[in-house]
Formats: C-alpha cells, sequence, structure tokens
C-alpha cells in the first residue's frame, strides 16, 4: 500500500504546481503547449515548423524536455526566441516533465517577451500522461511507422490529448497503417480529439494544425 | 529528500526480485530475454519471428507486457508454446515491467515445460532501463524511423543492454538515419554491444541474432 500512497501523493502536489504554472502563464498572456510522443515520432520537426509559422506574428519560447543531451535545444536555438533545456537523467522522474520542473524552469525564460511557448515532452507514450505541465493543451504525435495499434496499447495518453497529429504520412506506401482503424479507435477513446494527418517533413496537411493553433493564441492575448 | 530516498528502496527492493527471478529460471534451465524498446519499434514481430525460428528446437514462453490491451498476446497464442499477459496500467509503475511484477507472472507459466522465454517489455526507452528483471540477457531495438539520435538522447538504455537490433533497415531509402553515425555514438557508449541490422518485415540480417541466440541459448541447457 506503501508505494501507492506515495505516487497519489506526487500527482496530487504535481497538480496543484501545474494549476500555479498555468496561472504564471495566462498572466504573461503566453499559451503553452505540451508536446508529446514516442521517441522519434517528431516532436522537435513539428515544434522547428511550427516555430517558422509563427515568426513574423508572434515570439516563441521552446522548453526542450530531454533525458540527456541538449542536441534538439541546439537545433531551436537559431529559429526560436528563447529556449530552455531541462535534462531529466537525474531526476527522481527521468520519464517525463513533471509540473514541478517547468515551475523551477519557467523563470529561464524571457516571460515577458514571449507570446507562445512549445514545451517538448520527454519521448514517451506512458509517464507524460499522467502529469500535467500547466500548459493550455495537450498535443500527442502518432508516427505511422510505429503502427496503428498505439491508441489500443496506450490509451491514456490519448485519452488526456486535445489534439493528435498523426505524422509521417509520406511512409504511407513504406508501412503498414490502417489510417481508418486507427481514426476510429482514437475517436473511440476521446470523441473531442482534433485530428490532423501531416508530414513534417515534406509540410503535407501543416495548414490544418497552423491555423488551429492561430486560433487558439488568439483566445489568449 | 523524501522522494529520492523512496525510488532508492524500490530500486534495491528490484534487484533482489529480479536474483530470485533469475534463480527459479535458472533451476529450470530457462534461458530468458528482457526484449525493450520505443512504442512500435518492432518487439513483437522480432519475438513472433524468433518463436518460428526456435520451433521444433525450443519450447518458448513468452511474457507480454502492456500497458493496455491483450492485442500482441493474441498475436503470439497461436505460436508460441505458452503466453502470459501482464496489464501495467493500474500498477503503480506502469511505464515498465518490475521484477516483482515478473515475480508474480512466472508461476503463471508452465515453467517446466519451457527453454526460453521471451519477456516484450512495455514500448519506452526510459523506464526499463532502470528496472532489471532477472532475464539473461537485455535486449533493445532501435528503428530507423526513430532517427539516429536515440543512444544521444536515451542513453541508459544502451548503457546496459547486451544485444542492439536495428530494426525496420528495409525503410532505409526513405528515412534519414545515418547509420555509421548511429553505430559510432551507441558503441562509444557502450563498447560491449552486439549489433545486429535488421529488418522484421522481411527477415533481412536476422540470421546474425538467431545464431547469437541459439549459442546463449546453448550455455543454459
Amino acid at each position: 500500500m506503501k508505494k501507492v500512497e506515495v505516487v497519489q501523493d506526487v500527482m496530487s502536489v504535481n497538480d496543484t504546481v501545474a494549476a500555479a504554472n498555468r496561472e504564471l502563464l495566462d498572466r504573461h498572456k503566453i499559451f503553452a503547449a505540451n508536446v508529446m510522443a514516442s521517441p522519434g515520432a517528431g516532436k522537435t520537426s513539428l515544434i522547428l515548423k511550427t516555430i517558422e509559422h509563427l515568426k513574423g506574428k508572434y515570439k516563441t519560447g521552446v522548453m526542450e524536455g530531454d533525458v540527456a543531451s541538449s542536441v534538439d535545444a541546439e537545433k531551436m536555438e537559431n529559429v526560436a526566441d528563447a529556449v530552455v533545456q531541462v535534462n531529466t537523467q537525474k531526476l527522481s522522474i527521468a520519464c517525463t516533465l513533471i509540473a514541478n520542473v517547468v515551475s523551477q524552469t519557467l523563470p529561464k525564460l524571457p516571460l515577458d517577451d514571449i507570446d507562445v511557448l512549445l514545451m517538448e515532452n520527454i519521448g514517451n507514450l506512458v509517464c507524460p500522461s499522467r502529469f500535467l505541465l500547466g500548459a493550455h493543451k495537450r498535443v500527442v504525435l502518432s508516427s505511422l511507422p510505429e503502427g496503428d495499434d498505439k491508441p489500443i496499447k496506450y490509451p491514456l495518453i490519448f485519452l488526456n490529448a486535445d489534439v493528435v497529429l498523426i505524422n509521417k504520412i509520406d511512409l504511407h506506401p513504406y508501412v503498414d497503417f490502417d489510417l481508418d482503424f486507427y481514426k476510429k479507435t482514437v475517436l473511440e477513446l476521446n470523441p473531442r480529439l482534433i485530428l490532423f494527418e501531416v508530414s513534417c517533413k515534406t509540410g503535407q496537411g501543416l495548414e490544418g494544425w497552423f491555423n488551429w493553433l492561430d486560433a487558439e493564441i488568439a483566445l489568449i492575448k
């Protein structure tokens, strides 16, 4: 029993800190998205394409979560207006960003000078689904090579998402992925999900995501 | 401080139980592999191909770890000699199999009647790297569409692996993946790693893995 109680305690503390993070973001009129996916599903590519789209309209900050390394943050440095790297390897919870870590990291960003915050979570379909960070929207990427059974096997992350981007659609001719089956099962799980079919490599389908995002940002500003 | 102590306590209990699992497996002369990877990297396909290879020589049991669902166990049912499903969604640690769960699940398999146990871990590059299960070998799959930077970003799982299979090699023409860079970085991290380049879809390169596995099983029998 003891272990379960500790976990529950961690979760309730997390949600309180996440609410404080949201307040801080709202006070600065920053729209924040928590971007989650398996390793290599395309989170970094999506964020890079999104910053490019927002350029000239909004200033973008990135909170880059990785177990180790700063390779993704380095890719962001020349395109985002501000970047901060979080490495989780030595933290007690390594498999996801948690609200407390976000709370400690937010002051390292120039909050008065950014309009949008993209938080790239750790590559993981399990842990990030359990931890609120304070973001306004939770965005999940599924990539075609992972297979169409991910919503069945990792339901919680899809259940708690606002948007799902089905990425690497350019690989459809080369992999077995039943788009109709995927969409049917993920929408059965979470009927209010907004779905986009995209390729962050070719740009295919990203207009839909950009339009949705522009509308969400406008609500905050 | 409290949280860290709890985590350390969990880890030390885990390793003790893992050692007991190993003893139980050795007593029954069962060779066990802990198969780890990101979601959708090809764990299930590798296990299915491996059972097919072992058929006629050895009896194979599968411990199928999933957050939710039993879709993979159903695929195994007609090919493996014994299958047991573990769902972690309601457990205190959902993102990996842990030694205690393996210990409770092993008695559900006909231990006197199997020679090889393939444990399919939860799709995750973070949590499984921390938890010994009692398996003789730790096997990691990396798939080409995930990108060649996974060893840099998720070092611990590669550091603790015995074998890495670079899977979905048939997709090489369609994705950006620098094989030389991948091999160089993963071997710098763990020079004693055994590497195979394979496609579990086409069968390409699997002979090397089968030969290695046959030799390892022979050491136990």
